[in-house]
């Protein structure tokens, strides 16, 4: 029931329309549905039953959506790798989630051969590819979803378990983020209902956020619910994205603030014909009102709408709307809020103990709904400091207004506390923002035997600009409290570590500090 | 969680905006939540536990919705009555459902007195008024709802019984349809995906379907999700609700097909404003022809959109959406269907064996998803004949055509088996319908030794008209085989019998001439 219902539900009111455009690989919805039933049937002969785990290590494809709705449909858990995770860190993700099968693309065929030599559990790999078996034990993706065969639908159970996602990125700590059916299906239909005409069969959805990350996974399972189309691209490469957008007619499409950066600045160098495109979610952090008036220039009529959400919420919790996009008039103000919480979420600020604050006043973020995870897999004591009395604990510092707009200020973990006072590094990093030779500033506390923590900043410049710590710092004290004020600044060149999601992890900035102490913090 | 959860999320992000209207009384969204805290504090106080029933007996009004929140607040199940039935019909529905309270509105005070003699295990009459209590240990609303008192969210679980909503109209035969909590959300999230804008906050939707039926409960609970404003109407009259629609500027309304004539028989009286409104929407059939031209032209602007429920799916299953309201071009053609399933609903067309049938081929609609009911009240056998494999057995015969638009032909059981034959009672009523004197015309079964059944009308003259039976038999002749043009026909001048939905009770019709039969037609 849930996600499988709702695919078997689209292609059956889908039929001849186009379900799935990857390069030039174009299938219909009758199509698609016999091959998710045919690999569906491959994938139980091949021993995989209810509450079982397939894992998938793919770049962003049609196949990749087709792997997703088969293993479903058996009441199995897909868990889907980080691509951007080192060998060692994939080994972790499949010791722990203990999958039976792996199905790789061509460019991870390689990594996932030496894999399958370190994890004896991982029974098959199957190459999603054109290409026939290369041998060595290894299936062919295109004989079990392209072989016609046929199975029946299971009743699943809303509360199985549909999803391992590992959040994070770092091995050891990452944890396995369990998704049942009535989750994922719950928060995509809520979405669904807050994004204008995304679950029409007229849909037209472009992917390039990775199908490993709850955020991508989101729009697809939506699109499917409306039966519309799925658009993939790999990976994100902004004048491959615009080309996109035009010439697939795409109509919705969700990306990430550092994406949309990149394709404010490449839009101007030929024009475009975006008149198809009726909303751009972004994700991960609010805008700034600099980048808000020049998205609504360069793409004008499109609907900017900020999406917040978590993994642990599968991962829809709320969204900032178009008409809360203006710099002047009624829905004004709005435009560093996340929102208000979606339809499948009820929320409240809570104090240290988690009682309710009043409005306006800063504590955690909390979150309850049918979109709850079952918890992490394996890790009892994670979950139980995670969900408190059905709430999610987000680990989000902010406040509510008396209109019910969620504004975040910094990550409980990233709020530093230097002599008893609460610092946000968000405020911090918005004071060395307006230095003008900076180009990024990543702000965290880091031990102080006097302060107990020492607020510590990590910049990069501007190419072609030039500044000394003394400077930046002596900036920042003109324009907040001298204890708010790095006390210690380093410069970078190297990106910063990100996660799947597009976040700066500034837990791995913390790191090389906090190194034997074990603590919290990082 | 589910229902609860959205509400209390209304309540947050609704804050002073208005939340119902009724009458001259308008209450925001902050002073519904205090009501519905306090009255579920005070039902608490009475004894009501989860699990327990509370019965409504009432006309349309705000207190109506609070009653329901607040029940379903403590996770017990609301049993509201219908209206219309008479008192051995209501003593039915208390003896077989067991609420420890009953809850009346002024206009039912008296009939819910008697009720309370007769049925002892009702501990409590609360009076739905403005008034104070009138004595006789019966308990004023007001004292409850409006003393400020408050009390916990609990965490209550999807699967936990919401209400029990009876179906059909006569005692005995009535069956109490148990629908959880994640019934009557997934089915209103659906339903407010496909209706366009319904839940905005901004959205005024006009309740005027009983609230006593799943399709009146339906419009109410999706506007709650999205933290509109309820606005309720007591009974239907024509210029009453014109008046309303203009004046509240309600941009949503949910009506019936009776409903739908006389409003276009009385729109043209005087001019109105009705640019506020965007969707009507329509249940129980779909429109003819000539009515969707003329509602088309005399209320331009207006989405028109069918709505196809039953009480087992609580109740949303299917729309035909604003843009297939056409006459000429891509979208005409499909006026006559029920459109395609929603968002919660997978369905198929079943032979009598429950094997699915090709597009095209007449058998019954088996729809499921998380809509399913939890089953009859006490009706072990009734359930089981009713879900089969997680299906339900809607009992509507109809067929899909390629795009997945589903035609519904007849109700399975007004299909007459005459001499072998299968006859579309459907059928034979449209063929009476074009005759010029007839104002109604229904076609039922009747018993017949050498046929097994045979056709059989029962016709209602328009005003000034004149007709023989022979000359209407006759005029059938001219459009459809002979076989399935009606053996006898009866003049009727009383209104049809029509369930809560507004559909006539065809069984009400079938019972004297089947009477002693025990007859599975009946």
């Amino acid at each position: 029931m849930f996600i499988t219902q709702s695919f078997r539900r689209a292609v059956q009111v889908g039929g001849s329309r186009t379900a799935t455009v990857d390069g030039v690989d174009r299938r219909t919805w009758n199509e698609v549905g016999r091959r998710v039933r045919s690999l569906a049937k491959g994938l139980s002969d091949l021993g995989v039953h209810s509450g079982d785990r397939v894992a998938v290590l793919s770049l962003n494809s049609a196949r990749y959506l087709e792997a997703y709705y088969a293993i479903f449909w058996l009441g199995a858990a897909c868990v889907p790798l980080n691509a951007r995770w080192s060998v060692d860190e994939l080994a972790y993700g499949l010791t722990d989630s203990e999958p039976t099968i792996l199905l790789c693309d061509d460019a991870h065929f390689e990594i996932a051969s030496q894999l399958r030599q370190r994890c004896p559990g991982v029974r098959h790999l199957i190459l999603m590819a054109d290409r026939p078996s290369p041998g060595g034990g290894v299936l062919a993706y295109e004989a079990l979803a392209g072989a016609g065969h046929d199975i029946d639908a299971p009743v699943v159970p809303g509360e199985t378990m549909a999803m391992i996602c590992y959040t994070g990125g770092t091995t050891g700590r990452s944890k396995g983020v369990m998704l049942s059916h009535l989750n994922l299906w719950s928060s995509a239909i809520a979405f669904g209902n807050d994004i204008r005409d995304l679950t029409r069969d007229t849909s037209r959805t472009l992917n390039v956020m990775p199908l490993f990350h709850s955020g991508g996974v989101l729009p697809v399972l939506t699109t499917v619910i409306g039966a519309g189309c799925n658009v993939f691209l790999p990976s994100f490469l902004p004048q491959t994205f615009l080309q996109t957008l035009e010439d697939e007619k795409i109509t919705h499409t969700s990306i990430v603030p550092t994406m949309v950066r990149m394709i404010l600045d490449s839009i101007g160098e030929r024009k475009r014909d975006l008149s198809a495109l009726k909303v751009m979610v972004y994700g991960a952090a609010p805008m700034s009102q600099a980048q808000a008036e020049e998205a609504m220039e360069k793409l004008p009529g499109v609907d900017l709408q900020h999406g917040y959400g978590q993994t642990e919420l599968a991962p829809y919790v709320s969204t900032l709307r178009p008409e809360y996009h203006v710099l002047n008039g009624p829905g004004s103000g709005k435009l560093r809020s996340i929102g208000k919480v979606g339809y499948c979420s009820e929320a409240y600020i809570a104090d240290s103990d988690g009682k309710e604050l009043p409005r306006g006043e800063v504590g955690e973020l909390r979150v309850r709904g049918p979109h709850v995870m079952l918890g992490y897999w394996r890790k009892p004591k994670e979950t139980a400091a995670t969900i408190d009395n059905g709430w999610i604990r987000t680990g989000d510092a902010g406040y509510m207004d008396e209109e019910g707009f969620v504004f975040l200020i910094d990550r409980l973990k990233d709020m530093i506390v230097s002599g008893g006072e609460n610092i946000y590094s968000s405020e911090v990093e918005n004071a060395l923002a307006t230095h003008p030779a900076i180009a990024t500033a990543v702000v965290i506390g880091i031990p102080n035997e006097r302060w107990g923590e020492a607020v510590h900043a990590v910049v990069m410049l501007r190419e072609g600009h030039q500044a000394t710590a003394e400077e930046i710092i002596n900036h920042c004290h003109g324009l907040i409290a001298g204890y708010k004020c790095p006390r210690s600044l380093e410069f970078r060149s190297d990106p910063f570590p990100v996660s799947g999601a597009g976040k700066i992890l500034k837990r791995e900035l913390r790191m090389p500090y906090w190194a034997g102490r074990n603590s919290a913090l990082v």
